[in-house]
């Protein structure tokens, strides 16, 4: 902690969103910062994750995590150095990864810090090498199990999840369509990640595009943004295609269903005729002690740059909610994160 | 073959239904028994299983197995017994499972004939040591993965299907809820199948006595009749649930979907927030090469009695069709088969 600027900087949650989230929602509130006590380290935030799920946690529905809480900082993951420590596990000027919210600095017990020792980008601890690639990984090697030759198609290709899942599926021999939205995102899914096709889900025919891109049907659909992207892969589902569902982040803002008709039947009817596996999941509820698993593959995957990643970076804490509400848009290109410090 | 009745009766499919089957859509015909060739046998049909799976088969549409034909006779499994063989592997008065369909006779090459040995019961290879039971076994065990103490729910509890997941349940521990239609089903799932509670679906407050019914919420679901029942569960649902979907008899016979909202968002991020896994199948494709181990799990259960088994049998080829409308309804108790000889 630098002795000049003894003051935190928070987003906190002024109001919860009835439909898109609006500015209105964050406060920007200046605080002093805490004396930290016995057993307790300073964190100075240096990258924050913005994530399609922290949508989720601004409403006060039951969900697979508490709600972030009113007037408290908004809820995100982190990448902080250790400022001040009275811990003895923990250094002035260790590297972790924390969870300290949208704020500049926060006091922790060390419950749930994890040290990341000398990483040449601390940055990806938020994205390829943590929370994103993870999902990644188990989703598609765990629930979507590739197999050399198959149909894999996943959206959001060029974001941290979509973009890992589609060079995961390359390695493995499969046929990997992306969906993404603008021309530009389709070609560097295809010309830099090796992707075989990328539809632009702008386009009017998006679905006929899809159907032609896969020839023989979709064997693997890794779901993670919901909607009319969904509505175009049902039909083309292979018998025994696997779904893994990580995000539906096309509804997250959804105030109210669909028009009729109900069409539940219609999906029930295609999971039984075809047998689909359709399978959700929350990658460190599921997954959490698979995380040192991920991370051997992982890493070595990213060093040889066999996976390649790309960061969206916004500086300045001051922006993160902008930054939110267009990668909310899909107007990032890439792990969207904000330099803080 | 008796020289005296040289005659094969056969239920052709005359016409395919729109909507709920009727007569009309059945033909009975009497033919001469075809004079068998090198290499076939002729068998005679003893027992004709009727299954809701047929409903789906008299339909023209793309399904995981193709359509019944029409002019031809209504597909079905069969135990059947050869009444003339000129095949190496068969000799007459073998007791044989087979899929000779609607008609007293068939002739075969052999294809597909299961030799039954000698069953106290041959008609329980259509049911409890056949299909319905393999599909019980297979959906519970493989996708149902059940634990002590978890909640099981099942439909047509007292059908073939739904009576052995409950009581495969009961033994694993389960806290087994059926829902049948009737108080005198939900009162022989109770007091002979031993479920812990089975809900009537024609009373009005279903849905409340069901939830009553489950007070630790639900964690595996067998689906095998959707619409109501399951709308009903899915809010019941506990997180990591499994919902193996082996039939959805409710909508075999819909014309078309049930009037809006479009609840598939709802379904679809119910899978993602509470990590379900969704998992079609059908017995034989998906789980062929475990037939032996299932009869061997499942033969020493049937004849200790720890898990029971009831037949609805009606006598007579000529009263099949009405008795297949009648088990589409739920008008029947245990196992629908037709004593043809």
């Amino acid at each position: 902690m630098s002795q000049s600027s003894p003051i935190n900087h928070a987003w906190l949650l002024a109001s919860r969103p009835d439909g898109e989230p609006v500015k209105e929602n964050f406060r920007l509130v200046e605080q002093p910062l805490p004396q930290i006590k016995e057993g307790e380290i300073l964190l100075r935030t240096h990258y924050l994750s913005l994530d399609p799920y922290m949508r989720g946690r601004m409403d006060d529905s039951k969900s697979y995590a508490p709600p972030a809480e009113l007037d408290q900082p908004m809820v995100g993951g982190t990448v902080s150095q250790v400022a001040e420590s009275r811990h003895p596990d923990f250094k002035a000027g260790d590297w972790v990864l924390a969870a300290s919210g949208w704020q500049s600095y926060a006091v922790s017990n060390g419950e749930g810090i994890t040290p990341l020792g000398h990483l040449p980008h601390p940055s990806w601890a938020l994205g390829i090498l943590g929370m994103p690639g993870f999902t990644a990984w188990m989703g598609l090697m765990d629930i979507g199990q590739p197999q050399a030759g198959e149909t894999l198609v996943v959206a959001a290709a060029t974001g941290p999840v979509g973009a890992t899942v589609g060079q995961l599926g390359k390695l493995k021999g499969c046929h990997v369509v992306g969906v993404a939205g603008g021309e530009e995102k389709c070609r560097y899914a295809i010309e830099k990640l090796g992707f075989s096709a990328c539809i632009d889900h702008h386009r009017d025919d998006f679905a006929e595009q899809l159907a032609a891109a896969c020839p023989d049907g979709i064997d693997i659909y890794f779901e993670n943004v919901g909607g009319k992207v969904f509505d175009a892969v049902l039909p083309l589902l292979n018998t025994a295609a696997r779904v893994p569902v990580c995000g539906l982040v096309s509804g997250y803002s959804s105030r109210e269903l669909p028009p009729g008709p109900d069409r539940t039947p219609q999906l029930m009817g295609t999971i039984l005729k075809r047998r689909l596996r359709v399978q959700g999941f929350i990658i460190f509820q599921d997954y959490g002690d698979r995380y040192p698993e991920f991370l051997e593959a992982m890493t070595p995957l990213v060093e040889q740059e066999k996976v390649l990643y790309r960061e969206h970076v916004i500086e300045g804490l001051e922006n993160a909610p902008q930054a939110f509400f267009d990668m909310l848009k899909g107007k990032n290109f890439g792990k969207t994160v904000v330099k803080v410090a």
